[in-house]
């Protein structure tokens, strides 16, 4: 199993290990509280995580929604190369002054997996309270968790 | 893996209702107002969604856990033909003692739809009052949807 080190990948472009994921972040998200202006928190938040994925090798595509309204902002993670097949993550109550770079550190964690789950040791703490839900891989079996 | 190419099987099947779609029950889920006992309820509507899904085409694969916890029952739908990407729906709130043929007829309807979006109209109302989130198909880009 390949894990990478987050804390350690600061400065220099890191050679190892290509983190190949995408982040779906929802451009209509708001929170309970916000107004319901646009452009929402959600535009701000995949605005953030496009700048803090930059040279992370993680895909960032805004869209317009993931239908966790409620429970905005929102944002979902999948790995995306074929080796391993993943589970996706949905993930809500996010920050959107805070958390992109949660976002990037987490689809870089499940793009190491060894067996496309994201792992709970070492996941940043936003994407540990905002879980929302995971779907499994697409010719998952009970058999094969 | 068995993939069923729809666009080379002219001929085949193509005027019966094939409802090629999975639901992915979650068996370990409770409501928050129930023990924790075990079996729990959602093992209860999985062997309902079972029965339910008797002759209709549609897939019921039960699983240990969507991460949906909070907001038990859980259930995911997913469209299985590779002939129109599917967007994966993920539910919560679920009755195990009534909404086992809401989760089927929810999965033809995404079957059947010709976006691979599951349509609002139509749907069941447990899985309008219970959607907890939607996740794009694999390739998507926002300019596809």
């Amino acid at each position: 199993m390949t894990v990478v080190d987050l804390s350690n990948n600061e400065g220099a472009n890191i050679e190892s290990p290509v983190a190949s994921a995408v982040i779906y972040v929802c451009t209509t998200c708001r929170r309970p509280t916000d107004p319901e202006d646009y452009p929402r928190p959600g535009a701000a938040l995949a605005a953030a995580t496009i700048r803090a994925a930059e040279n992370s090798g993680v895909t960032v595509q805004p869209l317009r929604c993931l239908a966790n309204c409620k429970r905005g902002c929102s944002a979902v993670l999948r790995r995306t190369d074929p080796a391993v097949p993943s589970w996706t993550y949905v993930f809500g109550y996010l920050d959107p002054a805070a958390d992109a770079e949660a976002l990037v550190a987490g689809a870089q964690l499940l793009a190491s997996s060894a067996d496309g789950l994201l792992p709970w040791r070492g996941r940043p703490e936003p994407l540990k309270r905002g879980l929302i839900a995971r779907v499994p891989p697409f010719d998952f079996s009970e058999q094969s968790e």
